[in-house]
């Protein structure tokens, strides 16, 4: 850590101590610190009932531990806990959009917006959406390195009904201009989802300032257990938008004739939550509070600066994304010119270092880079830079090999 | 423990440890073993990486647990695991049937054959897809101790599309016929849809034997970690049947022309999975088999015959569902005479005893029950004779203040 300065957090994440791992892979999932452990394990240990329909005193504890991990979540990324919602993961969170509001709101003909740099989650649903109803789906492009097309967008928000969009791109690093993107929507009606899953782990985000319609993030990449993620939602849209799961929790009345829907959040919420898993993320997100979101960006945007600069000198590897570290995540994709990403990323695992290759789930952005799959480092707050160095000699050795 | 023999398994469920706690609320969600805890801990701290999508050594040591718990779980019930989906809850699970096999199947005027036992969770997806396709949800019902009425149900068959029923019922301690009735619905080509919620924890379940055509059920309530469902389902019907949710990992590719699924058991798991929770439940049903599902069930109908002892000396106590304990899942609904459920569980619930009061998620029945709510006590593996006079106690202790 010495050469970055940075943030002393390393002996926090139980996985870095293993020998010789040197782990560049936070965008597919992030490392886990003590105290989200210790929050879940207390839960187990101590309080271990269900939440909501308890009225003994384990299940009121229960209950105000899951409740207040939703209270604390919320006013995290500065937004209402009523109209903050668990799901699995950000799939869900944003399938829930897609099919309940969408159902409810998109037809044939509608113009649905989707950037070309979505990931499959903010995707898939969309183009469920547009089969089910014979809407239109429609394709923002992106500039030359990788920014959402303003002008190509503003084009299209006339009449259309919806866009979604990254506020983080998984694969270019692309931070995308949530606020000013939602402002000129919602000057054109049309309703905004973003996905912020790379998003709220890597920086402030202060979600009445971005002003969007739904922002959806996921647990698991923001230092939270796997098996949770969320939805936040303006309360009105939040209160037209149809349920995509039935069952228990979610309703206020039940009979063979009728079924009435509980309000938001709950409505979206059938059946047992993710108990342990929501007060695990609320400690993570305690964790990242007082380490401050602003210091985590500072020293990621260290870390990914000296990536690019380093990854940059070398002749036969193609960066993509933003050359500017400010307009980009904590993450690099690339090419090795002539070396399958597979092989790049296996070579160096042996290694320890652990890099992700494929397609990143996103598909329609590797058919306009032109590439089936990229190889992919992503940093996080225990990144160091002598880490990018052991990526970077990880690639020589890739070289050797295929020379 | 001593009076019952048993078990001995108390000091592996850490919250049973506090001063003063009797947990009778199993059938809402059950205690976590030592060993659970122990298999998560292990992943987040030494495996802590995504699985599928990375080819590091990190990457395949996740995906070998994950992978590995899905073997063993789907053995746990005798189910193929490639048949095995995990989803966050039973309700997502039956979620998945109702709208991804039921939208493709089931049309205006089809019948949807319910019980009148059913958890909200095998109820409101049903409800949701009679309204949205224009079929007719039919109540299937009851005969006077809270059995399925066979004779009813072979009336009903005839013609209909799909049954959902459950294996236990949570709220009469019902254990249906399940492979007969399946046998029945099969004849007359009906679908069937079992919510084994409470049955898996309880009893050995061989889904096979039973050869339903989906079979729901969650880790929640098997000793295992919150976060975590199981859907079961015959590969031909799972093959027919449209993902709930869209997104990452789910697909086997996407452009904004065409998107194509993968096959189950990932076209129903979109983007990342709860993975901790899925290895947590694998070391549940590892642990359940230890003890052996036969001794847990000869436990439990020894502690659930003790409570039908006592409780039923009690002239001001009303036991619902079946009195034969063969016919019985681990828990007893019942009414005390003028006083209503919430105040005796708030009351008993001072003393450490956890009891569930209200509608248990099951209002269709409490309608037919002539009840707002039930008070529940509900066993375990770790119940104790001891506990059962503890409540019973407590029921002297609520008579008293109401005197």
């Amino acid at each position: 850590m010495a050469a970055t300065a940075g943030l002393d957090v390393r002996s926090q994440f139980p996985t870095l101590a293993r020998e010789g791992v040197v782990y560049l892979d936070s965008a597919a999932t992030s490392q886990t610190p003590e105290a989200v452990l210790a929050a879940m394990d207390d839960y187990y240990r101590h309080h271990r009932a269900s939440v909501h329909r308890g009225v003994y005193p384990l299940a009121a504890e229960a209950t105000d531990l899951f409740e207040g991990a939703r209270t604390r979540i919320a006013q995290f990324v500065n937004w209402a806990a009523r109209d903050t919602v668990f799901t699995r993961n950000a799939s869900e969170a944003l399938n829930v959009v897609a099919h309940g509001w969408g159902r409810r709101h998109v037809g044939p003909g509608d113009k649905i917006l989707v950037t070309r740099m979505e990931h499959h989650s903010n995707f898939v649903p969309w183009w469920m959406l547009a089969r089910d109803t014979g809407a239109e789906l429609v394709e923002v492009p992106l500039d030359a390195e990788g920014q959402v097309d303003l002008g190509a967008l503003d084009a299209l928000l006339p009449g259309a009904k919806v866009l979604a969009f990254a506020h983080v791109s998984n694969v270019l690093g692309t931070i995308t201009p949530a606020a000013e993107i939602a402002r000129r929507a919602r000057e054109a009606g049309v309703v905004t989802v973003v996905d912020g899953s790379q998003a709220v782990p890597q920086m402030p985000v202060d979600l009445a300032a971005i002003d969007a319609d739904f922002y959806a993030w996921t647990g698991h990449k923001a230092y939270g257990p796997t098996g949770v993620g969320v939805l936040h939602g303006r309360h009105d849209l939040l209160l037209d938008t149809e349920p995509l799961i039935g069952g228990g929790h979610m309703i206020s009345s039940v009979s063979f004739e009728d079924v009435r829907w509980a309000a938001p959040p709950s409505r979206f919420e059938a059946g047992t939550s993710a108990i342990a898993e929501v007060i695990g993320l609320g400690a993570a997100v305690d964790w990242l509070s007082d380490l401050g979101m602003e210091a985590i960006r500072s020293h990621e945007v260290d870390v990914t600066a000296y990536a690019l600069e380093r990854l940059g000198e070398l002749d036969d590897v193609t960066l993509h994304g933003p050359r500017d570290v400010a307009q980009r995540g904590a993450l690099v994709s690339f090419a090795l010119t002539g070396i399958h990403p597979h092989d790049v990323s296996e070579i160096i695992g042996r290694r320890g270092v652990c890099v992700r290759a494929g397609h990143h789930c996103a598909q329609p952005l590797m058919q306009h880079l032109g590439e089936s799959a990229t190889t992919r480092a992503s940093f996080a707050v225990h990144t160091t830079r002598d880490e990018i160095d052991q990526l970077v000699d990880g690639l020589a050795e890739v070289r050797r090999i295929f020379a």
